[in-house]
């Protein structure tokens, strides 16, 4: 089979991989029916993140069971499932803890950018779909892999409930889904910070009442002014660079909360001001194991519809552009059909 | 009058200050019964925080109403009360969402270890108790101006619950009452990291179930090894430095909680270490005057003795020696009358 290998900055290829097999009795091979590009993928095509030679990609996925190991009992072939970017056991006491992303046994999945992918802890990491979802919401499921699960914990770590002030920091895909979450959690206001027209449209769209487009310092002031002096409840950062973590605390009302849920890159956290700005923080690598049965009630039932986030399809040869296509932010999120 | 004044590392004098007199007509003037030293007035007095010139210390204090501005209303001449570190009004947003540390009108007491203390903002700042205290009870009562608020702070901001696993960095007085926060919000057991034998019997008789003599990597080892390989649902960083913080979060479960109640001094946090531990992080200037009516009542019942904390009573006019004593650790607080 083909699939997709970074080789270094801006040098994805689809090349010949190995087609995989079960290697454990706990792993299931699925058919890939959809996978994507993540923004975090970016950080090492751009050469912000350094690997280790040729790098096969890809870690979102939903597709079909096309054989499972011995020990799985939860899927079985024939069914259509969506998986987690990070493998998990359910049943450590991090993973019944809430925090399966942290499971003790877990694997980050790098191999989803092809027509087929095996996944270690099928029982756990696997959710299936009762029954075969109609071929338009596969690309809603499938934002339960990652993205919309990351939005999600991003709005649950801000403490995001009924009536809450909410403010985003980062229009990329999983900041949109941040505001849909936002809103389906209730949020009474939604400042989405964007300078990008067709991501400010689709902000409304998932909820946002506001947008700001300054950033930084200005951005900061904006933000205060909008919130009566005092900033926001609950400010979801959704980008990782240092500068869009201090414009997040910077937002924040003294005692509200900041979320973060990329992967932070040269981020430092002065003491004294975090201190000082009294603001609760949470985040890491989002639990969206623990999430996804209800995001997938929420897509079926048509209440949300975040596969919008994709304005990009393209087939699964053409990954490369579709790299090309968000690093210069001519595309939110491309879908990829192998 | 004759208070403390600090010139430079290690050098504090007692010597004639001014007569504080009503400045605002939401002024009071109290006669202090008691006031004390505070690990953060190490700080300056080793030469680690700089000072502008001569400057008068001291910010815990209690003792009798002499006078009030015209504006004062909820405290009147003759009642006994208890102020804060940080004046609050009680009535802006901040004070209204819990955090009257963080007032809109807040200042910093500094003046308290003299005789005569001016408190803005009486009306917020203030609480009295019902008649007059038993003498002995007045170190207890004092605590609840600082040092017990903000170890209660520290044990809430860390999420301690009835059966919590809790471990405590940092066995000054801040991290004792740490302690006996914990115990008396249900916390199953306590591990108190110490290892100053006079330190861990009063942290044992507060309530620690656990001592930990190690620290840094070692004591971390040891926090992991005592919670089944997972860490603690609830740390409580006591101290400050950049060493003591980052020993909390390593001794903190995913998806624990981390609270830091001291100043930091030179911390500076790596955002990747931090989003993989998937910690909680909340700390800040304690809002000891939100918990004040609590703990004054705790006092009162008898159902808390937090005053165990002063090891060493001194005349104000030794008030040199109450800094000698803690800065050397011969003294874990040392209590001060006027």
């Amino acid at each position: 089979m083909k699939g997709a290998v970074l080789y270094g900055p801006r040098d994805v290829r689809f090349e010949e991989r190995e087609e995989p097999r079960i290697v454990e009795p706990t792993d299931a091979i699925l058919r890939l029916s959809l996978t994507c590009v993540c923004g975090s993928d970016l950080w090492p095509y751009r050469g912000l993140q350094p690997i280790d030679g040729p790098t096969p990609m890809g870690h979102e996925y939903c597709g079909v069971v096309e054989e499972v190991g011995s020990a799985v009992r939860s899927v079985k072939p024939g069914q259509f499932v969506v998986g987690s970017f990070a493998t998990s056991d359910n049943t450590c006491p991090n993973c019944l803890y809430g925090y399966p992303s942290s499971c003790v046994h877990r694997e980050f999945m790098t191999r989803a950018q092809a027509p087929f992918l095996r996944v270690p802890l099928a029982d756990g990491t696997l959710v299936a779909t009762p029954g075969d979802p109609s071929e338009d919401l596969i690309p809603s499921l499938l934002t339960t892999s990652d993205v919309l699960g990351t939005g999600w914990f991003a709005a649950d770590a801000a403490n995001v409930k009924p009536g809450s002030t909410v403010v985003v920091v980062g229009d990329g895909a999983v900041g949109l889904l941040g505001v849909l979450s936002a809103k389906q959690m209730g949020a009474e206001r939604i400042i989405a910070m964007s300078r990008h027209e067709k991501r400010q449209q689709l902000a409304r769209e998932f909820g946002a009442t506001d947008i700001v487009t300054e950033r930084g310092d200005e951005g900061v002031t904006r933000i205060v002014d909008l919130t009566g002096g005092l900033g926001a409840n609950s400010v979801l950062e959704c980008v990782g660079t240092h500068e869009s973590m201090m414009q997040a605390i910077r937002c924040t009302r003294r005692g509200g909360y900041v979320s973060y849920v990329g992967v932070p890159h040269a981020v430092e956290l002065n003491g004294q001001e975090l201190f000082f700005s009294h603001v609760h923080l949470h985040g890491g690598p989002a639990p969206v194991r623990k999430y996804r049965p209800r995001l997938i009630e929420l897509v079926l039932n048509g209440r949300i519809n975040p596969g919008k986030v994709f304005d990009l399809t393209l087939p699964l040869n053409q990954v490369a552009e579709g790299y090309r296509a968000m690093d210069e932010r001519r595309a939110i999120k491309a879908l990829l059909r192998p």
